[in-house]
């Protein structure tokens, strides 16, 4: 099995990276840079953890896409990142319109090029509320539009699609992951700022496996 | 009914934009640069055509996505641009993999974010033979995950798919399309080689359709 592991630094995709790195024969990463407002701390850390672990990582740039999705906090310097939990309303305005669907069809087609079998990417449980395209029934329908879009035949795979972020954490702790090194928070700063979303849905997720956080919060 | 019309320059994409001109209320273009070998000759062709029209025209660049798409003759150096008839089984080296998916998606969230209700593309009947992504049933999977993609409802339409390009043509002569100015020929020189699978269409099309052809060849 050849995987395309779609990757941001985060501490989801990088257990989704190293549990990959696990079970499959041949693993590379790609992550998007679309403009988002935290994406040079999220892509260092893709870079860092991608060099450690011997992966290769493609890089793409998307960013004339992204400065034309206005309006949403995180392609859009005029829009504050919110505050609060991130199963709140209010994360509705870190929705970038039709994200992953951008980034895994641009990951397909690499991947079609590339031989690889599938591409993986690491919505989970929480992701439900907020993001349409983090849900069950969206990759269902995506692969269905995929098997008819080329020849080559690239699946997409969820693997922590029904899992909650405490459970990737756990998963986390058996694969070793060095998750002060994952970036999660939406602002970007130089430390995870604690209070966005994200931040706050990373600091639960910690607290409900029992496991220490080792994230420097501002 | 705000439109965006996914355009190239090429003759299909400028019969339907002008086509769109003349029944929607507010049409606006989107070009797509993926390293495609005749990406200079198109899109200049597109920039003319639109300021012409007065239509807005978005330019995204997907090249870093381009360049990780060897073994296409559009996208590779190394490859060369077959010569012969369109649906020759030789022209399937012209295609880019998932490339429709990937533009439409990129298409769809600029329309998301824009306000458009639609993508509109312009495939036709002559393109089902090679291109897996220029099919009907191809459209209606994409439209489904696109349903799930977003709250924002976008649709992808394409009025030419039951079309051949000599009706593509016929359409063109009632709009005033001023089918020099387009560009279709796959090699990018200076003027259309009129022996590659597009251009040997092209030719064939003005042929059928009864209609002079003012396009120089090579």
């Amino acid at each position: 099995m050849k995987s395309l592991v779609l990757y941001s630094g985060g501490l989801d995709s990088t257990v989704l990276l190293l549990s990959r790195l696990a079970q499959d024969d041949d693993v590379a990463a790609l992550s998007v840079w679309y403009g988002q407002r935290h994406g040079i701390r999220e892509l260092a850390a893709a870079a860092k953890l991608c060099t450690r672990y011997g992966v290769h990582r493609f890089e793409v740039n998307l960013d004339t896409v992204g400065r034309l999705l206005g309006g949403s906090a995180l392609t859009d310097d005029r829009v504050d990142v919110p505050e609060g939990h991130y199963e709140d309303e209010s994360m509705k305005t870190t929705i970038v319109p039709n994200r992953n669907m951008m980034m895994l069809s641009v990951a397909a087609s690499i991947a079609m090029a590339g031989g690889f079998d599938r591409v993986v990417y690491g919505p989970h449980a929480g992701d439900r509320a907020i993001y349409p395209d983090c849900r069950q029934e969206f990759i269902v329908q995506l692969n269905q539009a995929l098997a008819l879009a080329d020849e080559r035949q690239v699946h997409v795979v969820a693997p922590f699609v029904e899992m909650s972020k405490a459970d990737i954490v756990r998963r986390g702790v058996t694969l070793g992951v060095p998750f002060a090194e994952t970036w999660s928070c939406y602002k970007g700063g130089d430390v995870h700022c604690g209070a966005c979303g994200t931040c706050v849905e990373r600091r639960e997720a910690f607290e409900l496996a029992g496991v220490t956080d080792p994230t420097v919060y501002a």
